[in-house]
């Protein structure tokens, strides 16, 4: 028992060293997007594949497998809801995946999605698409040579999905994907078919920039993010860092000429960086200060921009905070109207542009897509005639050209396939979890509306962010709402968006 | 022969890598500085102490020995001018020092030197160097062990001024220095005496920030500073960052009330920064790519602060500039005045706002003193009198209190001992240095009148940063001025400005 008790200590402290040392790629990643001057570029390259070099030796070395191994024998996993049996099972889990797929395997991955993601961009520039072709087949061949490697139940899918989703399933994401689709392919239709449109043209009147970063970052201090122990930075594409322990890191971009960019990215990164900010600091390091996935991630990002920051009773306390930092845009404007113009709901064309209930049809599409691409049941070749097929069905709408259409996200040449489902996962999860939040807090409403956001924070921070990965995603949502994984919750919370502001 | 090729291939290859992590380490150190927000700062120690340690363990390795050794009696060193030579004869010193200091010993200097800086700081605060005596008598017992185990051949500062200053010694510093104390004294004096006083409220005008800092960004780039491959940030304690290849940091402050603080500090820092950008990119992490010593660094930021930005010939250019810049400071000031303003030469009690003269006796006075407190000529409980003493001899002032005085600078409760003749190297290097380049270039202040650098920059680039470590710094003296360092250019120089604005 000491000796097992040292061997715990002795792992511990190994992967605290290996978290400590992510810790220190991540800044020299968030430095890459928001400091680094476009010499250092080419350096800033080997340094951080010398450290990935060094994680990864270090995590999959024979020590690590020895010490969970050992771990997996002793007494001091008898109640499998302690400390140490759940680093443990995660360490096992992380441990498997790394040593599972040969580090030539890796590698050649990395080689060709460095080339993919080139070639992607210069295919989207000219929406080419038989220019990126190979390269999606080529990565396509690699990723299920991936899959074998990792191994699966039921389809190669499931080895990538488990990657950024740990034990969820395709099996199970397709029949509650399902039970989502249809209904919001319909109600999107009665949306369109209501001839009611937003006045979308308010929110993109001028809008300062200085302006809007003190009101935004207002905002994320108001829902509770500590800027004490973080950061808002400007950059191309937005994040949220987690940089360990007090410094956690949004980052957004100004568009001077619409109000909606910058304001509703930083309450999505503001979500994100509170999980962050909510994960135990003694625990750093370990699966249990970890984050549970991708989805569960998205679902605390969806519930601040989406749930709470769209919403009628956040407005209430905030529409004349907005109108006092805008006079000129918002002149004559009224908070209906306002309201109204945040929650737009119409098909578009580009994922990262679309509204809260035809976003999961983009993300439906691409999962529906990606599965049959790794399947083997669509050939890369066939993938801009099957996505448009899909869009027309699903949004009623065929792009123009590949830039708009199968060639706009950069995902598939970076080799993230099973990455997708995430999104809308989280917006699933925080809808399930919203309405279980409103039942336990009683007044929710009426505490939004008072700019009192305490509550909220307390009870996501005590359901979910101080659990780590202690429970899997399926297990949280199981624990925490009673039910398992639905669409329902999601589809309600549209549905009555769509009767308040399109009356159908 | 291809054995030992190989093993040199190995120790670049390893050294590279340890290179790698120090500029990493850089990135953290940096962004500490300049980003961190305040409760990141534990987790950010905990990053930096294990980056140390991995740095320390990689190159102490008995592995990196061997290599050594086994190159150092190779065909491949028979030129002791090659490559090879320079980086193997490098590695070797940095080897031994490394190996022959025992880690507690170094972990032992650490801990104390986190608790002496604080009661440093808290006994400046109080102006009460009773409460830090003990801590710098702890200190200098360490120092004393570290110099023991790092070996010396006349005396024990020798060992640590190695250090900071490659192949230095303490004879030879006392007898240069020496050369120096008496005329310094002497002209200072004279200066004093003169009774003409520089308008030295011009500098205390308000000049607004921005302005300010657009104006220090333009000189920087147009001394040659290439902010595509670096970047101007605000700190509190000023500094450059060599974080690698293409990636060079200046950092600086902002005082609204006076021109020179920010103006003179990017100056100072872009000249250490010209250097690290002047150190070739293909010898990253080998001796060959790094500075020779703190000293020859000092030098560069000091020929770009000092010789050229103080200098009558570069206000020919950038008078009119600084005063579009500044229009209202400005109004009714001539170039003259201007000038004489940024050429102030007065005895004052705080080093780090002392003048291009009075500096250079603030740092003898130090260095006198820290080899008394070294070899137990001096005790601590004495430090305060001899300080006041020496500063009445030297400058003709004594401070009213120890804050003012023996407790300014924050270097002996770090344990940098030996690190303050640097500063002063640093100015007779570059007067040496600069009286060199005029004899070179032949129309070297027509240039600088003309807003042309280049020269200039391109003289030091090959004379200086493109040779790395190949020469100590009284080797490369030597070879670029044909004569041992002396005192004398810089007393020539500082004779010539005492005649030109104080008559004298």
């Amino acid at each position: 028992m000491p000796h097992t008790h040292t061997s715990y200590l002795e792992l511990i402290k190994t992967v605290r060293e290996i978290g400590m040392l992510k810790s220190v790629a991540g800044v020299l990643n968030w430095d890459e997007h928001t400091q680094l001057p476009p010499k250092g570029t080419e350096h800033r390259a080997t340094q951080v594949s010398l450290l990935a070099k060094i994680i990864h030796e270090k995590f999959s070395s024979a020590h690590v497998g020895h010490l969970i191994t050992e771990m997996e024998a002793s007494d001091l996993l008898h109640d499998p809801q302690s400390d140490a049996a759940v680093n443990v099972r995660e360490l096992r889990r992380d441990y498997d995946r790394a040593v599972r797929v040969p580090s030539s395997l890796v590698q050649e991955i990395s080689r060709v999605a460095v080339l993919a993601q080139s070639a992607w961009a210069e295919a989207r520039r000219k929406s080419s698409y038989g220019d990126f072709q190979p390269f999606l087949a080529r990565i396509l061949d690699l990723k299920r040579e991936e899959a074998e490697c990792v191994g699966y139940r039921t389809c190669p899918y499931d080895a990538l999905l488990d990657e950024y989703e740990p034990g969820e399933t395709t099996a199970n994401l397709n029949v509650v994907f399902a039970s989502l689709r249809d209904k919001l392919v319909a109600l999107i239709g009665r949306i369109g078919a209501s001839g009611r449109k937003t006045p979308l043209d308010i929110l993109e009147r001028y809008y300062p920039r200085e302006a809007q970063e003190k009101f935004a970052r207002m905002a994320a201090m108001k829902i509770g993010f500590d800027f004490q122990a973080g950061r808002l930075d400007t950059t191309v594409h937005p994040f949220c860092s987690d940089l360990g322990p007090g410094d956690t890191r949004l980052t957004t971009r100004y568009d001077e000429n619409y109000f909606g960019d910058a304001f509703f990215g930083v309450m999505h990164e503001a979500g994100h960086g509170l999980y962050d900010q909510g994960l135990k600091p003694e625990y750093f390091g370990t699966p249990l200060g970890e984050a549970i996935s991708l989805g569960i991630h998205e679902s605390q990002s969806r519930t601040w921009e989406n749930l709470v920051g769209r919403s009628g009773v956040f407005w209430k306390h905030f529409f004349p905070l907005v109108k006092d930092a805008f006079p000129a845009a918002l002149a004559g404007v009224s908070e209906e109207q306002w309201v109204f113009a945040a929650n737009d709901i119409r098909p578009s064309f580009i994922r990262v542009e679309a509204d809260e209930a035809t976003y999961n049809l983009h993300i439906l599409l691409r999962f529906e897509l990606e599965q049959a691409l790794l399947h083997e049941d669509l050939q890369a070749a066939d993938l801009p005639g099957a996505w448009n097929e899909k869009m027309k069905q699903y949004l009623g709408i065929v792009p123009l050209d590949d830039a708009h259409g199968c060639l706009q996200d950069i995902h598939w040449s970076m080799g993230a396939i099973g990455y997708f489902p995430t999104y809308t996962l989280g917006n699933l999860y925080a809808a399930q979890f919203f309405e279980q939040a409103q039942a336990d807090l009683g007044d929710l409403d009426r505490q939004i509306a008072a700019g009192n956001f305490a509550p909220l924070l307390a009870w996501l921070r005590k359901n979910i962010h101080s659990h780590g990965r202690r429970y899997s995603a399926g297990q949280l949502v199981k624990k925490i709402t009673g039910k398992e994984l639905s669409s329902e919750p999601l589809l309600k919370h549209l549905g009555k968006k769509a009767r308040e502001w399109y009356g159908v």
